[in-house]
């Protein structure tokens, strides 16, 4: 992986965290998650790499992404939605792209990241930064 | 860091989930998340490596814990207190050490891990197990 490119990694078996049924869409395709993967691989830039995961554990908090590069601190984002935070997603991965080590300033976080970060894992090379 | 070695990451900022006073333990030195990194340290074998972090990002459900090692699907667990869980962490990262890609099987987890996983990310080299 370039150095410039990062891990978009969507969890495709997340249901939205407050679904108005949540036995609703029992079809694994149709599922908020599969349908948030699909959207930013239609829209992710070359230098966003977007992967699917079976399962980020963070059920309650979905739908989830999660952020990773080499050297960097991983992080976790939840409660989204394929409607509405496609855009948010993509814009927080590429200043997580072009931030050393992934710390991206806090201010300079989308709105969404900043209230909505599940946890973050450091670089094995800087346990305690 | 050998094969059968795993690293135990512990947020020394995290105060509890659900403190009486929320604004209580204001040093740094007495926080729940730096007591839980000292009884760790106490108490851990060999095997496993106890570091502290500055913040896991979970603040809301801590303490928090993350276990990884090279290979393997990285843990984060919270809602832990250092009276009440370190036997419960040590299991549960000496099962993490022995299994293969870190996958437990959740039926051989500690209660806890169960219900109180906060997310996990996959290993750099299998991102859609």
């Amino acid at each position: 992986m370039p150095p410039e490119t990062v891990d978009l990694l969507v969890c495709t078996t997340c249901r939205s965290a407050t679904p108005a049924n949540p036995l609703a869409a029992p079809d694994a395709e149709k599922r908020p998650g599969a349908e948030l993967l699909q959207a930013l691989q239609l829209a992710a830039p070359e230098s966003v790499r977007v992967l699917a995961v079976e399962c980020l554990s963070n059920c309650s908090r979905g739908c989830t992404v999660a952020l990773r590069k080499p050297g960097a601190w991983t992080y976790v984002y939840g409660n989204l939605t394929p409607e509405n935070h496609v855009p948010t997603i993509l814009e927080g991965a590429q200043k997580y792209r072009d931030a050393e080590n992934g710390l991206v300033p806090w201010r300079e976080r989308p709105e969404h990241f900043r209230k909505n970060c599940i946890a973050r894992i450091p670089p094995l090379e800087a346990p305690n930064v």
